[in-house]
């Protein structure tokens, strides 16, 4: 997928909602452990249910990891099912990984090329060699962690360095690297007096923003500060909207709540 | 595993030697690949002939992963392996994880109590609450990131921050966790006069270090820094050992080469 092709579908669905599928087995319906598969018939039900509210979906690795050989099967249904039937969407894999160049290429492959994930998401510590083999990936995105929302961010990330605090030194350093253009990055909605200074360095790259709803973060002050002229934002709710409901229903729950959430969007989209 | 019979283990083996099993279908023997499960026969052909050289064998999820369902079975066979046939050894999923601390747990969960590894590599970048689910696992041990071998290295790792550099306000502020006793630290063997600073941060916890032998890190120079009163270092070769033929007697090849590292240790130990 291109930028052009996500900011179309932004533009279209009124909407620059992100969902992320971290499908924990103690909290979904009761009535889906007894099918064959409970952890893809709850994603299938969800993006059935929303689809047309949401430009992008976000399994987290870890909730299918957690499960085994089982788990990592209801992650590859869920993408394929993605791919398939709504190969719109702009699928993230949420798997943080980063290690040295040769298996880094590893781990491209596998989320990039075989699962076909449009992203993935990738941990800077281990600096330009563990990225740039998922950056060398053609038409694909590289989602670098800079500035996360959880409140360990503040015991490194925000960390002065030679130059400026390390985040920025993530976002700065990380521009210079080939494929620059093909990178995106997560910054938490926890944060949002940051992203005014972080558009000053990445004005132009999309921010994957998780922390709106459960983790407090504002969708209101993070457009204020985050948005761009292509919006630039993808914002992400996981646990607001998948469980609104362990019930019957829940589906259409989920559904409500993402609509609230695109309701919102459009208005600050128009 | 404690410390402790890690360290009597060592002393019997009369070797420190990590053995990694990145293996990769690219470069394992020919005539594994008509089995049903080349990546398996080929980590137990290795773990066969090397374990009574070796205390510790280190798995890299990525080479797995590279490979979906049928490597994350081979991931499962080979640490089943390990812990039925081979209980005294440390085994190490080299994963490279970290999220929020929910998220985290997962992964805890998926390595350190199902797949039941004795340890599993985390990255820092996201601060305490991505690595605490990990230390809280009982008789286990988080691996962090500190100073990696790899090139990329120099890009955040070595940036000064307000402290420090940054990999040495990672021990710094790891070592104030809870359970901090249950940290070691991955330290490249490409830096050995690093090892120097390190101790004085991090006397007792153990280091696993890679970049020993085909990223060009010397043996000698680790253990003279680097070293402690438990010995307190597993130095990590994978290539180096377990491709050193990729003809029928692989196995035995690699034993030597296993050999040659452990004969070094045993008069390093002395």
């Amino acid at each position: 997928m291109t930028t052009e092709q996500l900011y179309n579908q932004i533009q279209q669905k009124k909407s620059f909602l992100c969902i992320g599928l971290d499908t924990d087995m103690e909290r979904i319906p009761k009535h889906l452990l007894a099918t064959e598969d409970p952890i893809f018939e709850f994603n299938k039900a969800i993006i059935d249910a929303t689809h047309d509210l949401a430009v992008s979906y976000k399994p987290n690795t870890a909730f299918y990891e957690a499960h085994g050989l089982k788990g990592w099967h209801s992650l590859e249904k869920t993408i394929d099912y993605l791919n398939q039937k709504h190969p719109e969407v702009f699928t993230i894999a949420d798997a943080k990984r980063g290690d040295i160049g040769n298996t880094s290429a590893m781990y491209a492959k596998a989320f990039l090329q075989d699962m076909n994930f449009d992203s993935v998401t990738v941990a800077p510590y281990m600096g330009k060699d563990s990225v740039s083999p998922f950056l060398a990936v053609k038409d694909k995105f590289t989602i670098l962690l800079a500035l996360t929302s959880n409140e360990g961010a503040f015991d490194f990330q925000i960390q002065k360095t030679d130059d400026d605090e390390l985040y920025k030194t993530v976002l700065k350093t990380s521009q210079t690297w080939e494929n620059s253009e093909n990178l995106m990055y997560v910054v938490g909605a926890t944060k949002a007096e940051y992203f005014k200074e972080i558009r000053k360095i990445v004005p132009d790259n999309f921010l994957l923003v998780p922390g709106v709803g459960a983790q407090g973060g504002s969708l209101q002050e993070v457009c204020k500060y985050g948005m761009n002229d292509k919006v630039g934002l993808l914002i992400n709710s996981s646990r607001g909207i998948i469980y609104a409901s362990n019930k019957e229903g829940f589906a259409e729950k989920a559904r409500e709540e993402a609509l609230k959430i695109q309701e919102q969007m459009a208005q600050l989209l128009s």
